[in-house]
């Protein structure tokens, strides 16, 4: 089966949205805040999203499941407050819940976190653990920048992120890496802010200790892992000279995904990172929506560019499209398993 | 002849970084700051870090001349304050000044900007004239975020930096967009912050008309343009999504030059951009300062992986190693014709 490790419900009905710009608008004034209970979305309105949007690309393109969370974009940690994040993660997660419930078969959820400015990722564990352990979810977003582009937070391998980090491996779920909007205006969303938080947190990892704290731990890196596959000797030689591990340790808990959408780059990512590392990914419906005019096929259709390598064997395929994913999402792995898969 | 456009005088004199230390020091007590005089670096030292540093390696390799500047790191326009990133761009540049005047075969200079965080970049004209017109520079750094890491200056784009925009184009040289060390914890220096500048300053270039108004108007992207080309579907379909032009269009002010340390991303960058838009660099003496021990090469001898892209004519590496470079930076172009180059 292929398995496409990075979704977003990017067609969530409006209703979504005008239900968080009325939360934003009360963030000081609770009292007016509106109630979880409502934001009202129908099934119908749910299976309308997802028949033509995501379930209807997965069909075209011949994938089969899609590791789906909240808009990317939309969780936007640094509007509003911890209070808000809190209450928008879980409508948000709730929302993801109900599609897997009504796409078993082609959804499974990855949740949002109730990340803030300045709060301790600590205050993020219990809704990790209700959404795994209460909704089955089988991983997490995790912004490493909830400033929105100013960088405000410590880096990634700072213990202020350790609590989270244990309950991450109690629970046996990776977090893919992944920053919202921006609101610095120096940085296009996911033309400049979403690549730079890929390159960053794999910096942060090389030159930490973070994996000799947490053996278990498994970070995906995705956009195809921002820039470092493009500079792998860069990388290779700066961990040279400053005396650390080679790449290939950190490979034991670090994940490319193939959100690169040209086939030289997944050619080139596929070369330079060993495959065991590389996990089949689109983002559709994400970041670019058109066709290349060059071709007539979607940008974001990275099938093509993974099926068009011809250094690849079919084993290598097979782990990218399948087992890696598997692997680094056990609790994806279990279920398919219970499901016969 | 083979012209690296990226190089900077990392192996200047210890005395150097003492006369910056003393400067920073009594950055608030200017009665106390040391005075340009006070730097005594003798023709003999700078021809010692030279002859054993980079002319050595440009004779190893096969290399030319080299388009050098100040080291980049050490630019730190954060810290300090306006009259001291003054005083220090004056002493940079005219130690860079020297060396090119010791080696004028070997070496033509570009300058540091006197640039400051919230500093209006008009700020920076006189110096850039000074530099170009009385000292016979050929080009500028521009730092796209003076803040060191925290991007609070305006995009690139903003017509905050228009005055310095305009006297470029009247002396008629190009700007390396080249951000310096990092002051915030989220951002190695070398491994993120300065790969993230080339990336963020790509998507402003290509979010905003700002060739419309600076028709002549050059940028050299660095580092391989980040990871642009890495990502050039992403760009073509942002472009795209966004009713920009198509990226050839920018491709009449924006190049790229070669510092990627591996064969396989050179190998991308020469095949996704075309070739007219890449310029040889190495930024040796730089980032990355060891041999790669699979092959027992410098990682940063970049000439090679530009030789090993078997797709490239021979008219095109002539373009990447020489006429491009001649044709982004005019004033070098002119000097070695005077010379009869």
């Amino acid at each position: 089966m292929i398995i496409d490790c990075h979704g977003h419900f990017t067609t969530a009905p409006a209703s979504l949205r005008a239900w968080r710009e009325r939360q934003l608008a009360a963030a000081n004034d609770p009292a007016n805040a509106p109630r979880k209970t409502d934001l009202a979305i129908s099934d119908d309105e749910i299976r309308e999203a997802i028949e033509k949007g995501q379930l209807k690309l997965q069909k075209e393109r011949g994938t089969d499941l899609t590791v789906f969370s909240p808009i990317a974009g939309q969780m936007a940690h640094h509007l509003g407050n911890e209070r808000t994040s809190m209450a928008w993660a879980e409508v948000c997660n709730d929302l993801i819940h109900r599609v897997c419930g009504l796409f078993p078969a082609n959804f499974a959820a990855v949740c949002q976190l109730p990340q803030s400015p300045g709060a301790p990722p600590a205050s993020c564990v219990a809704e990790l653990r209700r959404c795994v352990e209460e909704l089955g979810f089988v991983g997490c977003n995790l912004n490493p920048d909830p400033s929105g582009g100013y960088w405000k937070d410590p880096p990634l391998t700072d213990r202020w992120w350790y609590p989270l980090y244990e309950e991450l491996v109690r629970l046996d779920v990776p977090a893919m890496v992944h920053v919202s909007s921006s609101c610095n205006p120096c940085f296009h969303g996911t033309g400049a802010h979403y690549i730079n938080g890929d390159t960053t947190a794999f910096m942060q990892f090389l030159t930490s200790d973070l994996f000799k704290d947490f053996p278990t731990l498994r970070f995906v890196i995705p956009h195809g892992g921002g820039a470092v596959p493009y500079h792998w000797g860069r990388y290779r030689g700066l961990a040279l000279d400053m005396k650390r591990p080679p790449l290939e340790i950190l490979l034991n808990n670090v994940f490319f995904d193939t959100c690169v959408y040209h086939h030289p780059g997944v050619d080139l990512l596929t070369r330079v990172v060993p495959v065991d590392n590389v996990l089949f990914a689109s983002e559709m419906i994400g970041a670019v929506r058109g066709r290349d005019p060059r071709t007539g096929h979607y940008f974001d259709d990275t099938k093509r560019y993974v099926d068009a390598c011809g250094h690849l064997s079919e084993e290598d395929r097979r782990k990218i499209f399948e087992s890696n994913v598997r692997r680094v999402y056990p609790r994806l792995d279990a279920r398919l398993k219970k499901r016969g898969n």
